[in-house]
């Protein structure tokens, strides 16, 4: 830290990314990325687009939105396309919270809430899981705070069923809830229809998870237009170029390839669910996930340990720190034969730890 | 604005870009983008890029900011990327600014340093240019704030020497001096070494004007060691993911072709020369500009005449609303080809008014 350094922020823990490993033959099972490549339609909207980027992009990034809106059934003023969901996680900390109006999330859920918290300076409740790390509806009804829900939850992979989202979202008139359905294309129902009933609600999703596009980095916002007015005041005093126009175009022909990210989706549930026979054949608990990865935990095998063995074996899955959850990893399901690598490599640790 | 927009923000006035117009066979000189594309190379490599966005972009950014530090002479760990330079604009903000380390810039420079002050709640003095829209260095001396200066500066083209520039950092040890070289290939001389020489110096550059890269979002910033890691702490609390994976390699693409970069700009420098001698023929002042734009005012016709002129026959400039300039247009440096169309457009305005 250099002596020049804002005491707002000095006390500020930051985000810690999963690793990005540039290692060859590596099994990458830590960021939920998917195994597929983005659409062809994508790739070449992007290709096109590399060649004109002396001119800057569209700030109103209306083709995008409309592109969108189209799919998902809403309409484009109803949306604002952000740098990641990343960016409209932070935009919507920023417009709809305050000291007047703290935040509310699960103590077990996307690690960036807190931090974008603190780098608002809000104050927040860290509402814990049930035991069996279920969302417990009734501990948000009426609280009065901005509620944020990953649903479904990471790094849990449970799904909040829609009726009791939208208890939540009804008994809270007075703040906004937010919804993050970065998971929701691998089982989920998403509330994005809901938007026309709620003032309140803002859903956000992405393109890294499902759109196979985490490296062009694009998320977006779902609301009610009152609700992008106020994201758009915080986007204009922020970055108003937030997207490249290279992301931009692969955006737009992601959109129009809708049937290949539904075809992926269903390629991953099917992974998934072959994966999670085979990793409870072994001897571990795995929770009802409706994303692209597994929460899982060995009988007998600590958490740190299948971690290290299985990173001794080139495949990389993702360790997360808390108490609660130090027995777990959290894997990404990735194309059959991954899943196959990975059932193989498991195997072996537990043979060996039986031995 | 929706009920819940926090007040914290509800009295923001956003930046107003320029206009970004999708118009067939509009000359565009409003936003200083540069009339080349981008290097054969960055293209290439943003290309072979966007056929793998399903994985994450390096968080860290580590090849590009090594490709970017041995290309201006300074090492990785003195670099930091973002999404534009808006993005290390802003981080400056947050990092360096607060209550008690007020912000200070000029009364015509970048239009966003005020709403970056104003979204993080940063108190602020606009310091007026002299009468000849020169900075005033002795304005500048001592002044214990977080001096912001766009060298040479927007929208008025000038150039404040080196020396000058040097001997403000100097007289300002316990606050960062901001150096916002968006335009310092086009003729002005960079700061960028004296980073080893002032622990209270930050210098941001863009690929947007000499790097044709406006498209794709990509700024940095250049300081000592500790003022990175804090710009760091910002970065990670806010986007880790911040620059997107085509952009990463376009960025990378370039430096590796710098030659094309100065070539690009000694033409531009030419286009320059020509035009401006071709403006005062016609009866225009213009300002010494050491950018890619001209800041020019005709004696007998209003600025916002010559604008609307020059839009009804297909040129777009850019006219500012503030008072002390409003007889002035900024008018971006393109091919010779287009600044042939615009003194021949400005030719018949300008004969037009006389008869």
């Amino acid at each position: 830290m250099s002596r020049f350094f804002s005491s707002d922020y000095s006390s500020l823990v930051p985000y810690t990314p999963g690793e990005q490993p540039q290692i060859q033959n590596l099994i990458k099972l830590n960021t939920n990325e998917s195994p597929f490549p983005p659409s062809p339609k994508a790739q070449a909207y992007a290709k096109a687009a590399a060649e004109n980027v002396q001119l800057y992009s569209d700030p109103t990034a209306r083709p995008l939105h409309a592109a969108i809106a189209k799919t998902i059934g809403v309409s484009p003023d109803e949306v604002l396309a952000t740098n990641g969901s990343d960016e409209i996680l932070n935009f919507a900390f920023m417009a709809f919270c305050d000291k007047m109006h703290p935040a509310a999330f699960a103590d077990l859920t996307y690690g960036f809430y807190p931090v974008f918290a603190q780098l608002n300076d809000i104050p927040y409740t860290e509402i814990p899981l049930a035991e069996d790390f279920t969302i417990r509806k009734s501990d948000y009804l009426g609280i009065g705070k901005t509620i944020f829900i990953a649903n479904p939850n990471a790094p849990t992979g449970i799904l909040l069923p829609k009726k009791d989202v939208e208890e939540i979202i009804a008994s809270n008139p007075d703040n906004v809830v937010v919804v993050d359905e970065a998971y929701v294309d691998f089982g989920g129902e998403s509330c994005v229809d809901l938007i026309h009933k709620y003032e309140n609600l803002l859903v956000t999703q992405t393109y890294s998870k499902s759109r196979s596009m985490a490296g062009a980095r694009l998320g977006f916002g779902v609301g009610c237009a009152a609700l992008i007015t106020d994201l758009n005041t915080i986007k204009y005093s922020t970055n108003p170029y937030n997207i490249n126009a290279m992301t931009m175009a692969a955006g737009i022909g992601a959109m129009e390839d809708e049937a290949y990210t539904r075809e992926n989706c269903e390629t991953i549930i099917k992974n998934r669910t072959w994966t999670m026979k085979e990793m409870q054949k072994l001897g571990f608990y795995v929770t009802d996930s409706k994303t692209n990865f597994l929460f899982a935990k060995h009988n007998r095998i600590s958490g740190l340990d299948i971690y290290t063995k299985l990173r001794a074996k080139n495949i990389l899955v993702r360790h997360l720190s808390p108490e609660r959850i130090r027995d777990f990893n959290r894997i990404t399901i990735g194309s059959m034969e991954q899943m196959q690598a990975l059932i193989c490599a498991l195997g072996e640790i537990v043979r060996e730890a039986e031995a």
